[in-house]
């Protein structure tokens, strides 16, 4: 049972984004199929969904394998067609909406961000590429301190980097910031999901009018229906304090909402839209007065 | 000579705030006129002022050394008397502070405070004696976590604390603070000198309508004459990254200023002002349009 296996890597990774994972999801659930179990795909995409459950295109895929199997039960072929497809349209959307947010990236910028996200990496790497000369102002992002993972990164392709701490960076976005760019783990209704300090950052540089930009692709997007499914995550209290006493109780938030109202644009496959346009096509929200 | 080992120990404090130093100061200053050597004065100041080119009551009684010695040169039981009386001057004003500050706490506080401050641990003791019911939250205030060690002291005084990331305190501002309560490293007239993190926080409260306070005495108040002494320190490198990379530069604040904008009171000696009436008083600012 190969698919079981997938699921369990899955089920116990903390390091990998969305879009690593979705790769090893379709990957499950095209041995699954092979395997001749149709029958389980309704179980296979709802331990998935449970697995990952901070992650939109985890619960959409998990949603659509769902769906499909409703559909096409009958027939093996064309669901494994249609996860191909799926998985086809998942990669090239995510390549042109890194394509999309490099156009945001200036000649003689200087460009906050936050933690580590795979996206915002590939889309300074692409400014890079096309002999962009940017500089980049990066956080340590505690608990985890990815951070320093992206900082490394971006200085070793021979970019101008800055890391400071997670309060330090707010005095740097006063003095120095030419934009922000974020990667996104979902897209509600109410607000862009993302590493804890985003907001703060985002509403910061906002009332500043500092322009805040995310990138993603539109299966970030999480609709009504899946957001059963969506949690949270926290982190465990042993990151910040090992056995606090009576009386002290640990908060480790994993993430933050930020507000559309305090976003300048947001990079997705079809180009870059301002927050109103995003929010009307993606939630049918109606932004007309 | 016991005044030069006194001095090594003031330059070499990482840990203490300035309410213990001044102590130490003072001791210094006592003991190199008992030792007769009155003419090294001014170069004990100095080398006072330089050791903690952060800590405003270090500057100002450094500064009040140096006009003493001026005026009273000839005198040593006279400048001996006049240290005595500054010192036990500032500790009357320094327990007046924190007893008006005492006042700002009520009975179902959630107060948040940042980073570990003497005179707040103190604030909160005398309201938790005072049988107040309230709780308190707590960053963990990187780089050197302090805040690990207010929450312990909070909660070993049976006071309900939360500790949570330096980022994380923002989402706790929005949803469940009552007012934040804050040291001070030193009043300039631009702002509010304290650990790297209250100026963002102060300011998220401020626009939020959540009452921003501040603690101190006031030698704490820079004046314009002492500001040529004053340095905001930084911390080193390896606090945050040992090694960077080519490329990679460390940004390592210790220090931000909040803006007396944002301020709702501050507590000092005589009561708990304004910030227009404190900028008045403190700095002759002439706030009357």
């Amino acid at each position: 049972m190969e698919y079981e296996s997938l699921l369990k890597q899955i089920e116990n990774d903390n390091i990998h984004g969305a879009s690593y994972l979705i790769e090893v999801g379709a990957e499950g659930a095209l041995a699954l199929l092979k395997e001749g179990e149709i029958s389980k795909l309704p179980e296979f995409a709802e331990r998935l969904m449970k697995a990952q459950p901070s992650m939109a295109p985890i619960l959409n895929f998990g949603a659509f394998l769902l769906a499909q199997y409703k559909d096409k039960r009958e027939d093996g072929e064309k669901l494994r067609e249609s996860i191909i497809s799926y998985v086809d349209n998942f990669r090239k959307s995510r390549k042109k909406s890194l394509e999309n947010a490099e156009n945001l990236i200036e000649n003689g910028d200087i460009v906050v961000t936050h933690s580590f996200s795979s996206s915002v990496l590939e889309v300074l790497k692409l400014a890079r590429e096309k002999g962009k000369k940017f500089e980049v102002l990066c956080t340590e992002s505690r608990p985890q301190r990815e951070g320093l993972i992206l900082a490394q990164r971006l200085s070793g392709m021979g970019i101008k980097t800055y890391l400071t701490t997670d309060m330090g960076i707010f005095s740097l976005i006063e003095g120095r910031a030419s934009s922000l760019l974020f990667g996104v783990d979902a897209f509600l209704k109410s607000g862009i999901v993302n590493k804890v300090g985003t907001a703060p950052m985002a509403k910061y540089a906002g009332n500043r009018g500092i322009p805040v930009f995310f990138v993603a692709d539109s299966f970030k997007i999480l609709p009504e229906e899946v957001m059963g499914y969506f949690r949270l995550r926290s982190g465990k209290s042993e990151e910040i304090l090992e056995k606090p006493p009576e009386n002290l109780e640990i908060v480790n938030p994993y993430f933050d909402v930020t507000p559309y109202s305090v976003v300048r644009g947001i990079a997705i496959e079809t180009g870059v839209t301002g927050p109103l346009e995003f929010l009307e096509k993606a939630f049918g929200v109606n932004t007309n007065p």
